[in-house]
């Protein structure tokens, strides 16, 4: 096998620290920085040649920063001869962008995948892509890890809630899958926000579809950006008779008015990963961050290793 | 002929606009914004389907924030079914990243020439490239044009210069090209500074290779940063005996001290165009920007009615 090394770019270096930890090995060493005019200046400052080399780096915000460092590195790479350049992505922006909703609209998550396979990568790890198809979107192979055992295995072991009286809810269609699949962990059933507009501006009206009186319901999502649904569907479930609302995510991107928002709502606890940094000031003190260094060590091993992947959350 | 459309994006919108009124139409309607997490959202707000379009889009600073503007641009139109997509690029972010000087280093303008070719332009319109190898990135066909002609059109005619005992000065070695088709065209003589470095961490040594006594010297270069060799240079020739200092270059960045650095300088009058846009707060008044709008423009009718482009500077 040839050598192993793992570097962090920008994105979030306290996460690469972790995983470097659990791997046993310290970080590649090398420098990120901008020149005065702005463009990322990256030094590689030890040989890694024929070595199967990870990069950890979440494209969150800024996205277009985090994403040139990533492709400059992954060209820096391949120049200096790795045997292999893998692509730990916790966090993968763009991907929103997975289709066209409207005319002339571009799919930025395509671009994106085309972007760092022509730089020259050779594998891609993620965590819990907005959805599945952006696999799809790379001709490389990529390994697709998810966070809902993570979160699962945190409410399993949280003594002060009742699972046998415990719902959990999907805040919109598109994630009941999700929703499903950390029922059948927390043996417990589903509900849906069903969400509609009556008329053309008109607003939506929040119905529930599913038992959830005198409940604990936990709302599951896959990003949180600015959190106006998950508080909205919060209010909502506690308007429809819920006991309490707990709410959890893999991505914490909550921008703009997330922490106000989460702050003064119905949620008794937001439970995140930390595949995203959160900035310190105003974090409301309801915010529980889980890690996920170690499941991401364990894919740079197995995928090291060349061993399956999917064992990890199967 | 397939009808043409110009498109701005964030980098000049103020020379886009110029641009399009040499062409003589409007500009296309799209909005080119950020989400609420600092992903690029653009809307195309009119069919551009079957026609020649043009971006303009320096990829200036914030030079990543620009790159991807201009990728995501491309891919929207690609997917909106343009006839054809060319990138009209005034300044080429990253372009001095164009070779490994040293071990392990990126060749970034390589990977944005991938990165514009891969999202689907079918060509590009540059001014000035840092090295005019960059060209050879491409494997779409590539317009070259320069700035020289335009600089120098505006010494011919400035008259409180007397152009036969002026001397166009290289501020290094690898401008000397450029030096001499500017003298060519001032029928001026040329000059070179000679920096070296006697011995290792010992401050460099400015000598002037070529008569500057008492003359009136013109510095250019193609990019001026953060304006510490022009500026030293400017210096030099000064102590040298030269009557009076003008600079000019094509591509302003003028990052960091520039703007402190040239109001205090011994350069008179700093000659530039607007590839790039220069802020208004604390800009010296001697600081002169020329327009490239009509060269451009012409640039755009000659490719889009499949003309020659290089006349615009033989
Ligand atoms: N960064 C973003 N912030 C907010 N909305 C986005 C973002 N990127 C894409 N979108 C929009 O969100 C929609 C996709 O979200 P979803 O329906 O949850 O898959 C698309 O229609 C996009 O236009
Ligand atoms: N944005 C930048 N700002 C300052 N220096 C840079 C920048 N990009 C690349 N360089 C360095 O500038 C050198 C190329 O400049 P030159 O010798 O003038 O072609 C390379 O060695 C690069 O490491």
């Amino acid at each position: 096998n040839s050598k192993l090394k793992i570097f962090s770019l920008n994105g979030n270096p306290a996460l690469a620290e972790e995983i470097a930890g659990y791997v046993g090995i310290p970080l590649g060493k090398c420098s990120v920085k901008s020149f005065s005019d702005g463009e990322v200046q990256i030094n590689i400052e030890e040989s890694i040649r024929g070595c199967d080399v990870f990069i950890v780096q979440p494209t969150s915000n800024p996205v277009n920063e985090h994403l040139m460092e990533l492709l400059i590195m992954i060209d820096a790479l391949k120049r200096a001869s790795a045997a292999t350049i893998n692509v730990l992505m916790p966090y993968y922006g763009y991907a929103r962008q997975d289709r066209k909703a409207r005319s002339r609209e571009p799919i930025t998550a395509k671009l994106v995948a085309d972007m760092i396979e022509k730089a020259g990568a050779d594998r891609v790890i993620a965590l819990d892509l907005h959805a599945p198809q952006i696999q799809g979107f790379f001709n490389i192979p990529i390994d697709h890890l998810m966070g809902v055992p993570i979160l699962s295995d945190y409410f399993l072991g949280k003594h002060d809630i009742d699972l046998a009286e415990t719902v959990v809810v999907s805040p919109d269609h598109g994630g009941v899958t999700r929703a499903r699949k950390m029922a059948d962990r927390l043996k417990a059933p589903i509900a849906i926000i069903d969400k509609r507009r009556p008329k053309p501006n008109v607003a939506e009206v929040m119905n529930i579809v599913g038992d959830i009186n005198g409940k604990t319901a936990i709302i599951i999502d896959d990003i949180i950006d600015t959190a106006g649904t998950i508080t909205l569907a919060a209010q909502a479930l506690i308007d429809k008779g819920a006991k309490e609302v707990y709410a959890c995510c893999t991505h914490p991107v909550l921008s703009g008015p997330a922490y106000e928002r989460i702050e003064g709502s119905a949620i008794k606890e937001l439970v995140v990963t930390n595949s995203i940094v959160l900035p310190e000031a105003n974090r409301p003190a309801k915010i529980k961050q889980l890690s996920v260094g170690e499941l991401l060590a364990q894919a740079i091993i197995r995928v090291y290793e060349q061993e399956s992947v999917s064992v990890l959350f199967d």
